[in-house]
C-alpha cells in the first residue's frame, strides 16, 4: 500500500510503469432506445455515427437533444450509439444542478428509482420517468489488460493523477472484458476539478 | 505518512479528531477596485452587504455583474466586499471554459499575465485587461488553530474526503493569520466531482 508521498513523487514520464491508465473526459450525453428514437427523430430514424469512440462498437452521433429539467435546459446534447435496451441520460453534476436534476452517482446501466426529465428532439419530445445519473467513474480493461496488470472484474482500485491539481480518486471499480478497451472514462466535473486533460494519464493503485 | 487503506478507515464521525478542516464552496464571484466599483455601478456607489462569510469581514454583496468573455457570458455573478486594491474574478473551470477564458490556477491576488475579460454592471461597462483566475484551492487557520493543529502559514498539506466519491486533494496550501477563521475554500468544479456539501468536512493530513 503506497504512501501519499509515494504517490507523489512516481515519475509519470516512465514508460516501462504499466500501471497508468489512458483517460477519456465523458461530457453529457445520452444513450436512447429504439422507442425513445422513434419519438424524437421519426418512426425507424437511425443514428449517424460521426466518430468512434474508444470502446469497441460505441460511437458519437450527429443527432443531438435538449435535455429540459424543472430548473432549466441543457441544449444540443449528444447521442452516443448504437441504441440501447434502455435511454440513459449521463451528466455531470454541475448539469444536473443547472437544470434541477437530482441525477444519483450510478453505475451505467443501473437506472432503478433516478429522476426523468423532458427529451426534445427535432421531430418530437418526450418525457422521461427515470434515466438521469451521474456515471460514476470506472476503468474499462480488455481482458489481457487484466491479465497483464493483475486486475479482476469488479476489482476496486484508486487512481492518482500527477497534474498541476494532484488528486487521489478513490473506490474505482475496474471493469474486465473482451470487447473493452483499456481507458478510464472521468466525467467534465472531474476533469475540471483536477485539470486532467485529453491524453493525460492515471496511475492505477492496487488494493491490498 | 498515511496509506491509502489507513485514509478510506478514519472514522469522521469521530468528534475528538481535530485534523478536519470545514469546508466551503465557493461559487464564481469576483472582487472589485474602487475605479471599477465606480465604472460599473456609478461614481461613489458603495457595496451591499447581504451575507457575512466565514472570514472576518468578508461578505456577499447585493450587488451582481455580468461576465463576458469570447465564447460567451455568465450572468448574476457575485460580488464579494468590501473593495480591493485589485479586481480579481475567480471562476470555476467549468465556467471559464464555457465563456472562452484560459484562465490559470493561481492563488488569490497573484494577478500577473492571468487573462482578462468584459465587465458589465447596471451603470456601464469596462474592459479587463487582466484579472481572471482559477482560485486553488486553499485552507484558512487562525493562529490559534495553527497552533493546535502543529501547521504554519503556507505548510502544504493533504485533504482527504470521505464521499460517495473518496478524494485525496494533495498539495494544498494552508494559510495562518490571527484574521482568519478555520475553512478550506473549495470550487463548484471541486464540489461537484467529489459530492462534497457545505458542512462536509476534510481531514488534514501533515507530511513529512
Amino acid at each position: 500500500m503506497a504512501t501519499i508521498e509515494e504517490l507523489m513523487n512516481v515519475d509519470f514520464s516512465d514508460a516501462s510503469n504499466e500501471m497508468f491508465t489512458p483517460v477519456g473526459i465523458s461530457n453529457r450525453h445520452l444513450h436512447l432506445n429504439r422507442a425513445d428514437m422513434d419519438k424524437l427523430f421519426g418512426e425507424g430514424a437511425e443514428l449517424t455515427n460521426i466518430k468512434d469512440l474508444t470502446q469497441p462498437g460505441q460511437y458519437a452521433c450527429k443527432e443531438m437533444v435538449t435535455i429540459v429539467g424543472p430548473k432549466g435546459s441543457l441544449e444540443k446534447v449528444r447521442i452516443l450509439g448504437p441504441l440501447r435496451k434502455e435511454t440513459q441520460i449521463e451528466l455531470a453534476q454541475t448539469d444536473a444542478r443547472k437544470i434541477g436534476i437530482k441525477a444519483p452517482l450510478r453505475n451505467s446501466g443501473d437506472l432503478e428509482g433516478t429522476p426523468g426529465c423532458i427529451l426534445i428532439g427535432p421531430k418530437g419530445y418526450l418525457v422521461l420517468e427515470q434515466g438521469c445519473i451521474v456515471a460514476r467513474p470506472h476503468i474499462h480493461l480488455h481482458t489481457t489488460d487484466g491479465e497483464r496488470l493483475g486486475i479482476k472484474d469488479k476489482e476496486v482500485v484508486d487512481v492518482f493523477f500527477k497534474t498541476v491539481k494532484p488528486t487521489l480518486m478513490c473506490g474505482i471499480t475496474a471493469r474486465v472484458h473482451p470487447q473493452f478497451a483499456f481507458d478510464m472514462h472521468i466525467d467534465t466535473d472531474e476533469a475540471n476539478a483536477m485539470q486532467v486533460k485529453d491524453g493525460d494519464k492515471g496511475l492505477i493503485i492496487k488494493r491490498g
